[in-house]
């Protein structure tokens, strides 16, 4: 980790950067890189490499790697994808540390192989390769712009990833316009050997990078990416746009990078457990980005709103549920503190109404009034351009009241008017002052900048933990394995429940009808019994199967019963005894599953069974290993969760256990690698301190013989 | 109504108008109303009036309003609160058609019973009043601008009616700003008379406003709203925002205008059903406004994304699926419309994506070709910054095509990157191309786009009817306000369920064992027996119920148990009889409801039983009445109606009968003034061609004993 950490660091930070494929042409990427790269007034040496050799933008073209005397620690590639090998073989000669692969023509357009080989070759060589299909690096620390986009970056302390080249070159002109500053812009391209989990994670610790954005569309690292968010998201804000939203989009996504973009309630709720914070849109993202860096965070969660009109007062407190704002609602404390400062006939009520009529200096006493109060945590200042508006002295106030309350709490902005309005709103942005043109992306803000808060303080916990019996459970994946099975019978898979502690229905097999009343009484009444024949498979057609058996007499009359109806269904049928089990009533059924993710490793899922997960699709994911916490906060996301605490006089249900069993559930796809696939549906759930029941079990082996 | 409509007319072309409380003063809002009516260049006469007399910006002021020699058809009240109805005495002997009451100091502050006052008055004099507590009236048509806004309006399509001032004055300068232009901008204030239903009305037939745009709190208007809103919708788009969407946003609305605002979700199932556009935020909604008046609708319902940027396809794909936009799926045919324009490896899947490497001049050439095919009924056009993009020929192509093409289908375009491309889309933008900066909004306004073009080819249908016995049900009535009860005991809510033809579960009382054998053949096995006596309140407890009888021996054993348990459990019960009641099985539980909401008048409620309306929410409203495919449209809202459909193998419910008695239901509720509400709770559905039946129903009556 540390050594990568050190090697990553060359890329952002070359001492001498070579463009490989330099042209003296202007308007060849050749050329643009190289100008980029002397007009961005990079810090180290540059070294356009072209077999004519010459000279351009003052500095002498070498015609191979070797000439070159100093240290190249990145290699820009812009040459053909035919000759990229080549140049790649130079780099292993030169001990390049970084090859950024410019050129396309790789897997995007079907050309794997070749991809394939150079990735092969440089992982031999111990160079490391960004790409190929890429648009370049930008980077603050060292004034490095090797793109081949804009020449005019303005730096900052936004990092961008992205998984897109032509958003990426985009964004580096749109975020000049935004005024936004960025300490760095790296597209990953083709990701044939850097992603974007090493990326995230080297600038995780890189101390310019004080906010990260990206734009993913399909992920691909398994279980490290949620450990590589989760420490990232503890250090900074992270922001990423995740485009297959949408089923349709998803099919875009794949046509477009070649990679299934996997389900999209994973990935949000698992970017959720990770701390991330997700926009929609690339505008939302860079609302977000502008400011985050530089916001201190709320004190806690009560938010007070103060404005001047009323509607949009109203407006901001629907934003507010919308993006999980809680405003506060000590009305008497409200009452108390804003008396002073409003007129008699304005809302004390949150939002705070100042009434149209409010002057400068009245938003000036409330606003120091809302910072000043300790039981105030954020600060929404709404302004509508009225008569008694001044927007010129309320963006000095504003200003003036940010500066000072800046080590304390947030205070965001939202202005609404004509032109001195919207001057005030340019003032204000350009000395970073959070403030929008409109009260939901003013909320939209508030609520990124909670969820980011609201990450940092939770408590980093542990792994639950459970005790598997591991070796019970090779057992019966042997069995399956020796039958040329991919999945376990059910006796199979209720011995991997047993294996890991979870409660299944009680089961005997009778051989006689003293064995079958015995083992009624064992489990309890009522029984349900069937007959055990290979050669009768319709047991109910048979008559072979009895239910809700309550007493001896019923078992006895049951067990002869049964025995009659399959002798004179088959009359040579081989019996091999008469299945004794639990009958299985009342409950909630839920259903519990755990999966390997392709972006995200082991994941388990819960929700309530039958219509709850087919048709109203009421299912949370998370990555796993979860902490206990994390298991009941998956819980209690699902919209059905009152019925497990119990709805209309019914009981609390037994939560405790589902949260036990999932973790059971997820240790034995994490412990058993030759897992693919757990589902138990359905997981009957008792009232509290009933537990629950593991009623049927389906367990599917990945197909190779050991993962 | 014509004769409304004429009057009304006035209200925003008066010949001449005068300001009551004129001010010499500037600053003061008697000053400015005067001053903004002259700069705005009204083209009517103008009186200022003030008992001081004089001379202001070169017009006479008149002592009063009897001074004046011309029509005053409108009359702008800006003196003290306290002097109003004086005033407004003055304007009935000049016969005023419309005082615009400013001044505030009203209902908004507690006084209502001055604004009664004035209201009645007004009434009884024929002088509507608008307000009070409003900030005037701008109307392009006159070139009138009496507000105490900005003066400076400009002029345009787009009709605003606001039920809040601040937001209001500030939309004013907002919109100038953002280059849209109004032809009227109103606000309602405390509605003692006028209201935006009033407004709506008329813009609806006045030819300049193209787009009708409202911002509304709470609604009162009961069920003139539907109507009115419902003929609006099929002339021109109307966007509403409706603040109080959350419950904390309601009670902030109820705090600031004093009207609970009502349920929301009532509000968007209606708006919806009326053909509203509802907007989410003020932004979104003044983009809408700003292109919806000039681009023409798709001929359908195939939309095609062209992309340079794989990227912001995706993005766009996501976005279609949110905003209810569908995409083109026809592969082949896009294959074959495409396949000249792109490049070999780009995608000629929808989003079709020219690559990073397109010219304007292949994006003209994609652009020409899509709008061309008659099976593409929309284009959406995307452009990412990149080394071949030109943003200047982009718009010059852009805004050639977008001329071209106007006449047949819509075109609308996102554009991203720097400097250039802002240029490119203010550029766009002053033309009055609809041009935005992020996907998200450029998809949200074809989605409103879309919105609008299935309201107006939406057939408009007869509302379904159904025969009632308002007779039966008003004897029902009678009954409970003998008794002095607000609602209806079981038996008489099963009269009205009769009444209406509505199935209910069949039931007799049987005086004697044979009675009841006689009664369970006639209603069919399975049958649910139980005493009828006043004296045993908890029938299960004292055995007196008896459930799931099959035979008739079982009906004789549990005839004899009932009475034999009765007396034992109360040896001096008088027993009435036994009530013989067709057992309920099977089937799924689905909830009616009907009721008058204070915004829409008579409203029906749809969901299914149970936790699915109690813990899900899953409920849909309508208007009443309803057609039978707006009833169909309905009952398929709801998340859970694939339970209605049939899932695992299910048989599909009986839907036609559902739809039959929701229609019913409303029915006696419009047609019986007396009852309040109706609740269904469970109707049983069972299988396609087996009907319904509702075994539970509440009616509740009005307090008043004639409605």
């Amino acid at each position: 980790m540390k050594d990568s950490d050190t090697n990553m660091k060359y890329l952002f930070e070359p001492r001498g950067i070579a463009v490989v494929g330099a042209s003296k042409s202007p308007g060849k990427i050749g050329h643009t890189v190289v100008k980029n790269i002397v007009c961005g007034g990079f810090r180290g040496n540059i070294y356009p490499v072209n077999p004519k050799g010459g000279e351009m933008l003052g500095l002498r073209v070498y015609e191979h790697l070797e000439a070159i005397d100093g240290r190249v620690d990145v290699a820009m590639i812009v040459v053909p994808a035919e000759v990229a090998f080549e140049a790649i073989q130079e780099c292993a000669h030169k001990d390049v540390k970084f090859a950024v692969i410019i050129s396309s023509g790789f897997s995007e357009v079907g050309n794997v192989a070749e991809e394939l080989k150079i990735a092969r070759f440089a992982r031999e060589h111990g160079i490391r390769i960004v790409g190929p299909n890429v648009f370049g690096i930008y980077s603050a620390v060292s004034s490095l712009n090797a793109t081949f986009g804009p020449a005019d970056v303005k730096s900052g302390n936004v990092a961008i990833i992205t998984q897109s080249g032509a958003i990426g070159i985009a964004m580096i002109g749109k975020t000049k316009v935004e005024g936004i500053g960025l300490s760095a812009m790296i597209s990953v391209g083709n990701k044939s050997d850097v992603n974007e989990m090493d990326l995230l994670d080297y600038l995780t610790f890189q101390d310019d990078a004080k906010v990260i954005l990206m734009y993913l569309e399909g992920v691909k690292s398994g279980e490290r990416l949620v450990g590589v968010l989760k420490r990232a998201t503890r250090k900074k804000p992270v922001i990423v746009i995740k485009s297959g939203r949408s089923s349709r989009g998803a099919q875009a996504a794949a046509s477009h990078t070649g990679s299934l973009a996997g389900e999209d309630r994973v990935f949000d709720d698992v970017a959720r457990q990770c701390g991330v914070i997700r926009a929609e849109s690339i505008q939302e993202a860079l609302n977000w980005c502008r400011f985050l860096a530089d916001v201190p965070p709320p004190t806690g969660e009560d938010c007070v709103i103060i404005t001047n009109g009323g509607g949009i007062g109203v407006l901001t407190a629907d934003a507010c549920e919308k993006y999980g704002v809680n405003l506060s609602d000590e009305v008497a404390d409200l009452k108390r503190t804003f008396e002073d400062v409003m007129p008699s006939f304005g809302s004390a009520k949150n939002p705070i109404d100042l009434t149209g009529g409010a002057s400068p200096d009245d938003y000036d006493r409330a606003l120091v009034t809302a910072l000043e109060n300790e039981n105030i945590d954020s600060v929404a200042c709404l302004g509508c351009q009225t008569a008694a508006f001044d927007a010129q002295r309320f963006e000095q106030i504003a200003e003036e009241r940010y500066a000072q309350f800046k080590p304390v709490k947030p205070i965001v902005f939202s202005l609404f008017g004509g032109e001195e309005v919207e001057r005030s709103i340019l003032g204000l942005k350009a000395k970073g002052i959070p403030v929008f043109p409109d009260v939901y992306e003013m909320t939209a803000f508030l609520g990124a900048l909670y969820r980011d808060y609201r990450n940092k303080i939770s408590s980093e916990t542990e792994p639950a933990k459970a005790e598997i019996d591991v070796a019970a459970i090779k057992c019966a994946i042997s069995r399956a394995r020796a039958d040329q099975r991919h999945f376990l019978l059910a006796r199979e898979a209720q011995e991997v429940m047993r294996a890991a502690n979870i409660a299944i229905p009680e089961s005997r097999v009778a051989h006689s009808p003293e064995d079958a009343v015995r083992y009624a009484e064992e489990i309890g009444y009522p029984i349900v019994m069937k007959v055990i024949s290979k050669d009768i498979i319709h047991k109910s057609d048979a008559g072979a199967v009895a239910l809700d058996l309550v007493n001896k007499q019923e078992i006895l009359d049951a067990y002869e019963a049964i025995m009659r109806n399959s002798r004179s269904y088959k009359s040579d049928a081989v019996i091999d005894g008469i299945q004794v089990d639990e009958m299985i009533q009342g409950g909630v059924e839920t259903i519990i599953g755990a999966r390997r993710d392709n972006s995200f490793g082991p994941t388990v899922m819960f929700g309530l069974g039958g219509i709850y997960v087919e048709v109203l699709k009421d299912i949370a994911f998370r990555a796993f290993p979860l902490s206990r916490e994390e298991t009941l906060n998956m819980i209690g996301q699902i919209n059905s969760y009152p019925l497990l605490l119990g709805v209309r006089g019914d009981a609390r249900k037994d939560i405790d256990e589902v949260a036990d069993t999932i973790i059971k559930v997820g240790w034995i796809l994490q412990n058993c690698a030759e897992i693919s696939d757990i589902e138990v549906n359905p997981l009957v759930v008792y009232d509290h301190g009933d537990g629950v029941k593991a009623v049927d079990v389906r367990i599917l082996l990945s197909e190779s013989q050991e993962a």
